[in-house]
């Protein structure tokens, strides 16, 4: 076997927030880290750019609520500030091809429908709260509940078309996949995960209340910094071997990355460590080759846990015209390219910025339009709910979460049927030195920057309660790093 | 960029039979081409082992049927023959605990069940035939077939719990996935592709007809021998680079392997090829990195296509006693560890072997119990089906698929719902010089060593397309090796 390159106590896998805070936290133990991270940034599904005129715009997750304590914590201690999500005004409600105006959460112009939806998102929270955030299978119907997805659900819990279209509106902004692709199990439980399911979609007191002046991203370059050359960037993780210490010898990791190097050639660069906290999607980490193999529900957990798939689009604009017209730049539409459409402006109004969601079997599809065939059918859907204005942004600008090959897609993982109840406990269920981290092992807040923090919370205690005191790295003296 | 180590016509990653029969088509074609294998054997999926007390074992894919004609084909030109699956005597049909015998494919303890049964089966082969086995997503109803799983259709179709367990079983049988698992779309055509779903489960005159005297693995062994030094084992593809062309540079790939020495050190080895087939399940494929990352749609599709999970047992006596019993050794269960098995006993009867299949999640679960655990329940229910002389083999072994990291399940790629209508195309569709092969993409028989065999002759004849005669190695000298 070659050598190790560096030797650490920990290595951490994936410098999203999940991998930031497990790092931190087990920094903070006294414990010598490394993160190795894919990308040439940190920030994972949350990545704030400014567009060339100068607009600041949230690629990826962007929002705060309440009962994300460690999100706003974390945005206190670095002195982030945040700001309410616009929502002054009516909302838009498009309709097989007409446009209602309607204040509140659900739609009105279909007056049954309207109630139809109260009714059944009701039920369905309260059929989440039976449900677990984080042993699901523990149900008593838990193999019913999994057997069938949420479009079978509320197919029969709803009596209108309009219900079932807005439910479907709900899971596409939500998870990136239609309610046919999700197990009702995994929705109840990952609603619960974040209250229910109508906090994941409220915004005033809800998922999307508030935004952070700045971006979303700047909390984790902050910690980014605080890590400094603990995290290396440009250096996916293609392969690791592990022994559990079964026979005797201590169980440990060694991590082979591949390092760019400046001229774009690649190198191996293997780190050993005591333990390895992944902290990425289950669908990207298995991407990496493990050996031994991982045991056989893990494996099969992975390649049932597909990342949602989501464009986020922005149309800049020098002002937030819809806003004169008593338009809060919501929208939610039964059909089309963008389902689900919200005002990202900056909190001084000093531009107008409307933010969009293309999710799902139509994200997939509109591959083959392009990225002109894109804008041009969200533009003519803008037009079509704030008027021609909305046609002529001073920019455009989209992430396609599915082609970027480190996340797979966005913004969650959608779990289908039957895979919670055969493969759940794989989920967060340590691999010998190997432990999981990410927003999809979180048991609040799962698939939000919320659930990234307290997993690598979760992980790190974990790391830190297998490592006692007498086996510290500063006790045993393995802390001879031979540099990068 | 390090230069390329090789350099071929075309590479094909995967030596399983549709990676050995895209090698072959192309060679007979006049290309120059190279097999990267992961494992240190060719066959894939299809696995045939000889136990200590000198028993045959297929510990993978081993029947052949009716219109299976290239694997024919192959058996024919390497000498292999074939034999009837022994089924004579009754079959048991195993319901509610109790043990009963049948005769024919469909048991017949509940006679309301059976001819439920019967009549839900050919409900589903009626459906199958509308579906097309290569393009289901333009069927008029894909949409809703493909929302669907096969567990809610049946629970309408049938009308008695017999038959919603025989189906269950069926699809257990087959994909290794509970039909909860699996959208009614990809049944019906994947059915479709090997004739109808009850071609598929039918002994006599269906997939299980007749087995290979000495194994299902020998015409790969054969295959391989002739491509000689064009394969290399222990040389996983780990990453892929490649460009399709469009700049005016000529479309190729830079294909990156990663080989095991002697002294169990790994080495990177880089193939340049102007076309790349990968034969393998996209599961496994979505190991491979890629840059530029593969189109969303196909990194979705990927991400969707989870592999069953099946582990095959055999259990050898001195002899195939439940023949004086009058028993075929078939049973089929409606609950427990095993719920099929078949006589595997070599044609002349010299010992006697049962085999059996433990599928989808009961598969999964069972990995906690160990494989001495498996034993002990695999045993017990053979013997309530043998009596006690089933307890007593003189050998038990068994091949977990889930636990093989270059299938990551088996025996085939389950589909749940609502992937094939959103991300289906992408399974064909070379993406510039990269072509796709495995049993996967087969047009017949998708999911035996027949499609396979198909996949591989479709993705060569692709290539060969792409790569006209003025363009070949040959003629444009490119066909510098430089040895491996």
């Amino acid at each position: 076997m070659t050598p190790a390159d560096r030797t650490v106590d920990v290595v951490v896998a994936g410098a999203g927030y999940s991998g930031l805070q497990t790092a931190r936290t087990l920094v903070d133990a006294g414990l010598d880290v490394l993160v190795l991270e894919a990308r040439d940034r940190v920030g994972g599904r949350v990545l704030t750019e400014v567009t060339p005129s100068g607009a600041v715009v949230d690629q990826g997750g962007q929002w705060i609520g309440p009962t994300q304590d460690r999100l706003q914590a974390l945005a206190d201690e670095y002195g982030v500030s945040t700001f309410p999500t616009y929502l002054d005004g009516a909302n838009l409600e498009v309709r097989d091809g007409s446009v209602h105006p309607f204040i509140g959460l659900v739609p009105t112009s279909d007056r049954d429908g309207s109630a139809d939806t109260v009714a059944t998102l009701l039920d369905l929270d309260l059929l989440a709260q039976e449900v677990s955030p984080t042993h699901p299978w523990d149900h008593p119907d838990a193999g019913a509940l999994d057997r069938i997805t949420l479009a079978e659900w509320v197919e029969s819990a709803a009596d209108t078309q309009t219900a079932r279209s807005l439910v479907a509106t709900a899971a596409l902004a939500v998870f990136g996949c239609g309610p046919e692709e999700l197990s009702l199990l995994y929705v109840l439980s990952y609603a619960h995960s974040g209250g229910s399911m109508s906090s994941l979609i409220r915004t005033a007191g809800g998922a999307q209340e508030r935004r952070f002046t700045g971006g979303a991203q700047q909390m984790a370059l902050r910690l980014a910094e605080r890590l400094g050359d603990r995290i290396v960037l440009d250096a996916p993780v293609v392969s690791v071997s592990y022994t559990d210490g079964g026979t005797g010898e201590p169980a440990g990791v060694m991590v082979t990355a591949e390092r760019r190097g400046a001229d774009d050639g690649r190198s191996s660069w293997r780190v050993a460590a005591r333990r390895l906290v992944v902290a990425m999607p289950p669908a990207v980490q298995g991407r990496i080759a493990f050996d031994p193999p991982l045991p056989g529900s893990r494996e099969q957990l992975v390649q049932r846990a597909p990342m949602g798939s989501v464009t986020k689009i922005h149309a800049v604009y020098d002002r937030p015209f819809w806003r004169d017209a008593g338009l809060s730049g919501q929208v939610v539409a039964d059909a089309g390219m963008l389902r689900a459409t919200f005002d990202d402006s900056p909190e001084d109004g000093s531009h107008g910025i409307l933010m969009g969601f293309i999710a799902g079997a139509v994200d997939r599809s509109s591959e083959s339009d392009g990225a002109a065939g894109r804008q041009r059918v969200c533009l003519e859907e803008l037009a079509r709910a704030f008027g021609p204005e909305a046609a002529e942004p001073i920019e455009f600008v989209e992430q396609r979460w599915s082609a970027e090959p480190y996340s797979r897609g966005g913004p969650v993982a959608g779990l289908g049927p039957g895979v919670l109840t055969a493969c759940g406990p794989s989920l967060r269920m340590p691999v010998g030195p190997i432990h999981w981290a990410g927003t999809e092992t979180a048991s609040v807040w799962s698939g939000y920057i919320e659930g990234a923090l307290e997993s690598g919370e979760r992980a790190a205690t974990e790391v830190v309660a297998t490592l006692d005191g007498t086996a510290l790295n500063r006790a045993t003296g393995l802390d001879e790093s031979s540099g990068q």
